[in-house]
């Protein structure tokens, strides 16, 4: 971590479309983002891996995989719904942090394992905080609760806040 | 979470006798602790549950438990020994405090499973956030690293900072 006489920071802050994501973005945006430092807020999106997206065989035929018939056509609309989905959440994380704090921001999309991406990213980004929602990443993940901050806050290098939003509280808080 | 505009926040830090622990405070107070709220920092110690102690019959004769045979002065030289631990963690804190930020400080001592007692306390105290190293908590809980970072994390209401103490930095980071 920078020392505070350094005054400057990377805070990651992995956002998803989830209400959560959004809520822990305002909080650090409120809580954590200081005059204090010089930070930048690095904003995160990891998309899910391209498993099913490589079983394409790339003529536009269809493509058999082990338990699904999809045409390539399927599969392309399938891809271009998922970055309409990454560019709106970006979108929306960009419009929180100018309306809550005067702070530059970066943003970087990724594909894979939200789990392992969140910490290599950290790693690689030399984040000084890792920031993000307590309620899984991404819809597919949301069956498992919790999982992927649990991951981070285990693997990542540099300190993890998991920020849970109050079941009683609005979403601007 | 306190709003910005109301600019007051309480944040419990769990401390015990690891350096993980102090580190975690030390990054709080660069990192957290500013100047924008009028932050009370709340020190929380959890001492190991009594179940030893509650063995003990009271009249200073021999106790005998389940496993072991203790006199009723070793288990009252273990409790004292363990409130020593506890004096010197609080010391040791509150000295970093006074050393790092101008903060209003204030201190509790707990009995019970950190984890539980921890999450209980957040709530109870009206923690705005919980930070806390990420390499268990107490000498005894060492063996479960993390255990309990990541219990709090999955149920304290409020977020939560888990703050690792890198392996390439001094202790004064």
């Amino acid at each position: 971590m920078a020392e505070a006489e350094a005054a400057e920071r990377r805070v990651l802050v992995a956002v998803d479309e989830s209400e959560e994501s959004m809520h822990a973005l305002s909080w650090c945006l409120k809580n954590i983002v200081s005059d204090k430092f010089r930070d930048t807020l690095l904003l995160l999106y990891v998309k899910p891996p391209r498993a099913m997206s490589t079983a394409l065989d790339g003529t536009g035929t269809r493509c058999y995989t082990e338990a699904y018939l999809f045409s390539s056509e399927v599969m392309l609309a399938i891809e271009r719904y998922g970055n309409e989905v990454a560019d709106c959440v970006m979108q929306k994380a960009k419009k929180l942090c100018s309306e809550l704090a005067d702070v530059k921001v970066e943003t970087r999309m990724e594909n894979g394992d939200a789990r392992d991406v969140i910490c290599q990213m950290a790693d690689k980004l030399g984040a000084d905080l890792l920031v993000m929602g307590s309620h899984g990443y991404g819809l597919i993940k949301r069956t498992f609760l919790g999982s992927v901050s649990n991951h981070c806050a285990q693997n990542a290098k540099c300190p993890v806040m998991i920020v849970k939003k109050p079941k009683s509280t609005s979403n601007s808080q």
